[in-house]
């Protein structure tokens, strides 16, 4: 049968190493908020007149919330968003209006694989820049500004980092938008876990400043709610309206729009367990140093990456330690001696730091 | 700034011609199922238990429910279906594999105009075979069989046809798996309103014949569930892995996969409404035939195009007698001087039936 050739490229399958384990395993590997969502978002859901399922989705709730939640950072208005289903879908619609053949989407290395691999399935080239330091996996400012030319079509920054958890900081984002703009080039700004860390370190706050920025969010992370698959597009009026021709204008259903307006009025949630990701990755790093390092992460979050200094299968002895986490053979630029760790609920601290402790010796 | 020239095409846009209207409209444009969900899929959502939400949607209710209704016409395994985000989640999701860039996707003139956009949208350009009747808008097969060449990426066939309600035999859809083949072309059978008509009416009895037979069902239109965002693809189990690579791997909420398994629980429900359908559609033919005329159609659906002679706007004659509708203009090969009505509910068959008549003179 014809298919389209890109569909056949060897690719990087995210998550295809985290295998099945036994409930005495801790499990360390979904990228979600371990504490789940806030209590308005549950009661709204608790409260959906299940009726309302009968027709397209069509209430204002999310999109309301999303511009009162801005509100200190940027005035937004509803034609500058764009419901999508969690950030994956919003990636794929995004980089559809950047397909043109050939061109390439230039960002940092790691960085979340089904990005890297959706880029080059529409026909376009990833171009990823090494780490400045493979002993921190610090990413490389510079080398990324001077990869941006005529053949970019979008540059792609996940922030904070997937694997790493680093965030990089607004001065640098504007470097990026600064050059990007001189070659009438797109930024986009995945900020899939930027609930864990300050609304001040957003880029939203340069929308106004900055008519090639593209900001996506989800509420899949922080705000606990993976199952019911929403997230959000902010950009340019111009840009978002460009995106919803090849959008599906029904996206997100009616009882996520309601939830959404739950979880954004308790402002804060998700920094509220900043004290208790920051303990635990202290905690690690504590316990490491021998076989194991910790990469450059911000402490306020969940996730960040292990290395083991020798050529193992970090996951599989993890495992036996009682801990389950992804393997780094799942990311560009790393292999298997390294993990991404997602720090649980703090009740279950000790389980994760012993278990780091016995397999750095 | 840099974008995918395709995105600049001139297109239709789906229902951008339907205003805003008074309570004292009926409102016959949405294409769902006036009835609404079954009582099992509004248990099933009202019994949902909030807290699932938190993680990844995981549940096989949805999957297990859809092996089990189709069991008495073929005997489908979890690798030969794929969830999606509604019918046209699907439809972008299947155009992906197939958007070989130049290749031609054919098709009947009109079908589901979204489908239509994305197709150019993704590269490809799409021939739009006319009726074979102006007069009846009936399909013209063999037509649709002598445009099928080498350059030819998909057939895709809207069955039962929106915005006409027309049925095509399975024999016919059977001669277009067969002449595709030959030419190593898939057919996709997008059967959105395929739970009006009879589960033996579905090419899915036709899975294991042909391995380019992909069949696209939604849970938006007979099962009353559009508002969920829930649809699935069924093909062989290399045509799915490929759509995989290019899917969102977590779309279809934890909540939606919960009701499906309920609303498949009750067999037959939407065809339970045929009969009303039925006596509507055969009220309004019966007030036809002066100024309007009615396309072929499946009676048993909901759906149906009305023409009129001369060059009006019979979306606005309609809206003035007291009925909206979705106007022609929104459709390939169609124009103002028609609509299509979706039947309501029988009590309010009257306001109907009336309006037409009245227009009719």
């Amino acid at each position: 049968m014809k298919f389209r050739e890109t569909y056949f490229k060897e690719v990087k399958d995210y998550a295809s190493h985290t295998p099945e384990v036994g409930p005495e395993v801790l499990d360390c590997s979904q990228g979600v908020n371990p504490y789940g969502p806030t209590a308005a978002a549950l009661e709204a859901i608790k409260n959906f007149d299940p009726i309302k399922v009968a027709n397209y989705p069509h209430s204002h709730a999310a999109v309301d919330g999303i511009i009162n939640y801005w509100k200190n950072q940027v005035e937004l208005s509803a034609g500058e968003i764009m419901l999508v289903d969690g950030s994956v879908g919003g990636l794929y619609t995004i980089n559809g209006l950047f397909a043109i053949p050939g061109a390439e989407v230039i960002g940092f290395m790691p960085s979340f694989t089904d990005m890297i691999v959706n880029v080059e399935l529409q026909g376009m080239k990833y171009i990823g820049i090494p780490p400045a330091d493979y002993s921190t996996y610090s990413q490389d400012v510079d080398a990324l500004l001077a990869a941006i030319n005529e053949k970019t079509s979008m540059v792609y920054i996940d922030n904070p980092n997937n694997p790493t958890g680093q965030l990089m900081p607004k001065a640098d984002i504007i470097r990026i938008l600064e050059k990007a703009k001189q070659f009438d080039v797109c930024v986009l700004v995945d900020e899939a876990y930027g609930d864990f860390v300050s609304k001040d370190d957003s880029a939203i706050s340069e929308l106004h400043n900055f008519d090639n920025l593209i900001v996506l969010r989800t509420f899949s992370k922080g705000l606990g709610l993976a199952g019911l698959r929403a997230g959000y597009i902010v950009a340019s009026a111009q840009i978002i309206e460009l995106l919803g021709r090849g959008s599906n204008p029904y996206t997100v259903s009616e009882v996520a729009r309601e939830a959404i307006g739950g979880a954004l009025s308790d402002d804060g949630y998700a920094l509220s367990h900043a004290e208790d990701f920051a303990a635990i990755k202290q905690a690690m790093r504590a316990v490491c140093g021998n076989a194991l390092s910790m990469m450059v992460t911000d402490d306020r979050g969940p996730i960040c990456t292990l290395r083991h200094r020798d050529d193992v299968d970090l996951q599989a002895l993890l495992i036996e330690a009682g801990v389950l986490a992804v393997s780094g053979a799942d990311f560009d630029c790393m292999d298997g001696r390294c993990v991404r760790v997602r720090c649980p609920k703090a009740e279950y601290a000790d389980q994760l730091i012993n278990a780091v402790k016995k397999v750095n010796g």
